[in-house]
């Protein structure tokens, strides 16, 4: 089977020239068929602050109101995936910025509003493989915010982490995809070292002695998660270390 | 040879939901290939004030500095033209949202500085019109953003009516392309009435006795720009008529 790359970035990087300079270069050189998934939540809560759109919090959640679902369009789908994509282009990767509602690439179902009312979030329900291979059968790169649709003309909020899951997890069905986690540290670390192999046992132990704790478990949860759907491998690692395959954690079974 | 329709809106049509709803329905409807365009300017200055980012203006023109441009990213390639994907979408109408970078569909040429610095505007080089025809074979429906860029990793401002016109323009070489540009008026109007057929003589005439003004007529100028370039037809029509061809103003050689 042909090897696929998947890799996740936060959203951040677009905000340091020089990051995000080093990150296009080494990914444009990466090899074969690729997709990009950016992230890009911290950057829409300080323009909705700007904007008089204080993030609303229900039992420490966001929740996605209409009128953070306009910061997140904008965000997510203007100003990240856009300049990356000219960034990817000058590069000479030929990038083409997707959101979930572009050519039905993922569709959601916005999330149930009992308990707990998130607003505008989606539950992601189907990825578009077809439309996915055909694009990287032309060596087009697909550059993917984080935004899905439910058919029914509405936008929605999802995780940039679930995306990356669910599309290399739809994806290995006919290709051998290897999803990676990019971040600000240089992977799961454990007393200021990389753990450089990680199974699903190991992370349970580290996630009870509070070893792995907030933002990684999700991002753990979801790693896991694509394993157990067929992805070849997984690793969690840091933006400038997105083009060495030694580097990081690695997620095994 | 086949027909194309080449299709301009302003982008303040998202912010009516009532007329987003009648217009994305019309233009799903509209049979055969289709390509659509849209502005977005004044959401644009309405939410850069927001965010405290005044426009600029040299010579009654506008400058788009570096912040200006990042609210249009944000606006024309993601506020805008996502809502209008997911819309489309809903409506049975393969969409794909792009910005002039995305599969490099429109290279620009920064407007040089001199004699006035207009800062991060891009005047059209070329129109990818062979990744145009591509998507349109698949029954795609481009949905493309006022924006251009420069091979360089800059995204750059670009008019919205400007793109509509020279991608009617370029695809005019292998299909017979009509252009419709909408605005909020039934056509261009004299003492109350639609013009229906206008030439550039009596544009002319028209313009120099003072009935003809403002924002009609850089409008009208790439209108008939589109005509010298090989455009089969170019029609100035209201939104809602968008799907009725004997409405509106036609231009004639």
């Amino acid at each position: 089977m042909k090897v696929l790359k998947v890799i996740k970035i936060g959203g951040k990087i677009v905000e340091s020239e020089h990051e995000l300079a080093t990150f296009v270069k080494r990914f444009a050189d990466i090899e074969g068929p690729k997709i990009l998934i950016h992230g890009g939540g911290v950057i829409a809560t300080r323009i909705g602050m700007k904007l008089g759109i204080e993030a609303k919090l229900k039992e420490g959640r966001r929740i996605t109101d209409r009128k953070s679902l306009d910061v997140m369009t904008m965000v997510y789908g203007g100003l990240i995936n856009k300049q990356l994509v000219a960034k990817l282009q000058a590069a000479g990767c030929n990038a083409v910025g997707l959101s979930g509602a572009d050519l039905n690439i993922i569709k959601a179902r916005k999330r149930a509003p009992h308990p707990v009312d998130y607003g505008w979030v989606g539950d992601i329900e189907e990825v578009n493989d077809v439309v996915l291979e055909e694009l990287l059968k032309k060596g087009i790169t697909p550059v993917l915010a984080p935004l899905t649709h439910d058919g029914k003309g509405h936008l929605l909020n999802t995780n940039a982490d679930a995306i990356a899951s669910f599309v290399a997890g739809a994806m290995s069905a006919r290709w051998s995809s290897r999803l990676v986690l990019c971040f600000n540290q240089p992977g799961v670390m454990n007393k200021g070292k990389v753990i450089s192999e990680l199974n699903f046992l190991l992370y349970r132990h580290l996630r009870e002695t509070g070893i792995v704790t907030d933002g990684m478990i999700p991002k753990l949860d979801l790693g896991f998660q694509a394993i157990r759907s067929g992805v070849q491998s997984v690793r969690i690692t840091a933006f400038h270390s997105v083009h060495e395959e030694s580097k990081g954690t690695v997620l095994i079974k």
